[in-house]
């Protein structure tokens, strides 16, 4: 009988892994507790109302559809059986011969977990299109408003975190503020909106060279985005947020907090380290083999953002797609080697570079010796997340939307909706009432109106 | 100053009677609860994974940014204050000088409101993503069960209705079962799925001539999809449903139930009734004045599937985009006509026909004297559903995707999306276990299985 291959997790590692197994003599069972795949890079264009959720996410069952040799589990696993080569899952188990862990990364608050429901996090589809929400509710909130301070506090966009995801949300929230919105309320001018990026440390997109960050910060300028540098966020509450710096302490007022701060590895890489004897750092992950296995369980793969290897430089390679493709695909190989008796050479990881979008035609590119910036790196940019899209009628309508975007600069995603169906309610909770308008409109506010 | 015209309901009447008003010497305050108009018609191709949300709902600002007369509320009314000429709100009221109630419909569980959490409705896009979510997980339990009882219950689908909703929903199940998913289960095979059509009445789709039913019922049953006609529902359970019909009672096993049987007027109906002394139906329609006012009350219009409008054939006109679009248009020019001075002409309906869907090249169309089926039917009908769509983006968008699901047979919005992100909870509540699949794959049942 085959090997059987357990791939947990279906982001870029774990699928990447399941295909290249396609032709092998293994048998491949993919498990995970969504059914789609993701592409990460793009979920910010879902929480700012440029793409819909199904453009960026493809069911797994499909992209698998053809592979004989592999099904797919839709399950959450809990635990690790290494004696019995079991995976646990929450209704039940399954053996494995070998085994990738491709579990991936939450959002991470360093032990702040209060801050989670007032500082929203970017993980999933859920995530994105409750951000959408959140932002379109401050707009309409704002516009409802007669108090200047709680206008004002509505109209104050603050993103915590300078990495990509931060500097590319808070690119996008000055592109809904100054031209999608623009003409579309009466009482407010969306382009009043403050939007504000924070990085505690002392540049804004750190990984890239220096004078890409200085470039990135003159778009966003330009863009109208306050880039704070050398910020620290001390507490997160309902109507703002605490920053403190070497200046003292500061207090922004503000309605609306998205937090791109930091990334924990799930759960399971302690889990697993707990099963095998494994180490983790600080972040969550587990620390492997020149191999990507596990110390001590040459059967055992930690890939992608869970995995710490530090083989090649001395420090953890980054958390981005790039690496989960390359270690989920030098692990297909290597299974593939085994099986057929061949040496195995340690993974190495090809940087083939780092993009970072700002804006409609604003973009930087690190490329190794090449660095660019504006509109040639933008278009770089929309190359590559076109072309990494793994389903071709997603590349299609991401294409088709992508060109709408630009050339009418509107967004056609921005939708606010609720399981719950109530819509009202932040503007409820806001104490909100029906303002008098200056001008033609006649309103009556909420003390005199009566029931008859 | 201008004369305040207050719109409730960004529908096709509330939408087509604002945009109608644009260069008219009013201002308009269209209110609604959500967002964004809802191109209805299509609602059930997302709740069957062809369309996105965002291709079928346009948020109301961005269709209205253009017309400076025009302001959108985002709020809920909760009632009618004639005597003082207003709206109320739930936080506040607006002042009007006409109104025009334009807030449709929901659904009707005849008096049975326990049935609405087993058998779900379709009217929101929340109801959509619901729906998709149901049919997929019900295909996920089913590839994880070993007991053949549970397995044909989570593979029975049971639409209950008869009428265009219904059947689009039984064809497009179909088309699921028998085309989309193939190959993407292991353990089952999707077309094994029992599609079941319940009718209460002698023939489906009974506001089309009869021989158009009987085509329809043939083409379903091609299909695979069972048409059940003459059955009640008398029980909704969690695990199927009871008819009842001349041959006595019987009991469907299923575990997916959908609901399209009737659909009740808006609360506010009766809201406005006890406001104003109208009268309501008995599907809570408000009896309106051949003009479309309310009795009595020549500043209050009804239109669209909260009118009841009887003066033309005698029978109330049918809840249709077509009867709405009208309406709206017809009121805006009231009120123009009024302000000009110019006599005003009762309301007549021009009935343009009538179209539903099978399937992929599959529709019937009744244009009066000419009666289609099949393929020019069906190209008919997609002309029409992408004409009538109200964003020129989201016609570009519904077009790539149904060329796209026409050419491949997939559907790419198969997502299973939850704001609590507890995917798994419809197989723990079945109380599945994970199962030892024949063939290659070796998994251990529950009762075995160990966290070391």
């Amino acid at each position: 009988m085959n090997e059987h291959i357990v791939i947990i997790g279906g982001g870029f590692g774990g699928l990447y892994a399941a295909s290249r197994l396609k032709n092998a003599p293994v048998e491949v069972t993919l498990i995970d507790r969504r059914n789609h795949h993701l592409f990460q890079p793009l979920l910010y264009q879902v929480a700012t109302g440029t793409l819909s959720p199904a453009d960026i996410a493809t069911p797994l069952r499909s992209l698998l559809k053809g592979q004989r040799n592999a099904r797919v589990l839709l399950g959450e696993v809990i635990g690790f059986d290494v004696a019995n080569k079991q995976v646990i899952l929450r209704d039940g188990a399954v053996s494995y011969d070998k085994l990738i862990v491709a579990a991936g990364s939450g959002k991470n608050y360093f032990g702040n977990d209060a801050w989670m429901e007032k500082a929203l996090g970017l993980k999933t589809i859920e995530d994105a299109t409750e951000i959408r929400r959140r932002i379109l509710m401050a707009f309409e909130a704002a516009e409802r408003t007669t108090d200047p301070d709680k206008l004002r506090a509505w109209l104050t966009f603050v993103v915590i975190g300078g990495g990509p995801t931060g500097v590319e949300m808070a690119g996008a929230l000055a592109e809904i503020a100054h031209e999608t919105l623009k003409d579309e309320f009466r009482s407010i001018n969306p382009s009043d909106a403050r939007i504000i990026l924070v990085q505690s440390g002392s540049r804004i997109l750190p990984t890239y060279p220096p004078e890409l960050s200085a470039k990135a910060v003159a778009a966003l300028e330009q863009m109208g985005v306050e880039v704070l540098t050398g910020r620290r966020v001390t507490d997160v509450q309902e109507r703002g947020v605490i920053l403190i710096s070497d200046d003292g302490e500061e207090h922004i007022a503000a309605r609306t907090i998205l937090w791109t701060a930091g990334v924990q590895a799930s759960p399971l890489g302690k889990s697993l380290a707990k099963a095998t004897g494994a180490e983790v750092d600080r972040g969550g992950r587990v620390i492997v083999e020149p191999d990507l296995s596990v110390p001590g369980h040459p059967d055992i793969f930690v890939i992608g953002d869970l995995g710490h290897y530090a083989h090649q430089t001395g420090e953890p390679l980054p958390g981005v797609a790039q690496v989960a493709i390359q270690q989920g695909r030098y692990v297909a190989d290597l299974i593939k080697r085994q099986l057929a008796g061949r040496r195995v050479l340690p993974f190495r990881y090809k940087d083939r570079g780092s993009l970072a979008t700002i804006g409609r035609g604003k973009a930087i590119a690190d490329l190794g010796r090449v660095r660019l910036t504006g509109w040639l790196a933008w278009e770089i940019w929309l190359y590559i997340h076109l072309m990494y899209q793994i389903d071709v009628e997603n590349r299609v309508l991401v294409f088709v939307q992508w060109f709408w975007n630009f050339v009418t600069r509107r967004r056609s995603a921005l939708l606010i909706t609720d399981r719950d169906q109530q819509v009202t309610a932040p503007q409820a909770q806001a104490g909100l009432k029906l303002i008098t308008t200056t001008g033609t409109f006649r309103h009556v506010p909420e003390t005199s109106s009566k029931v008859q």
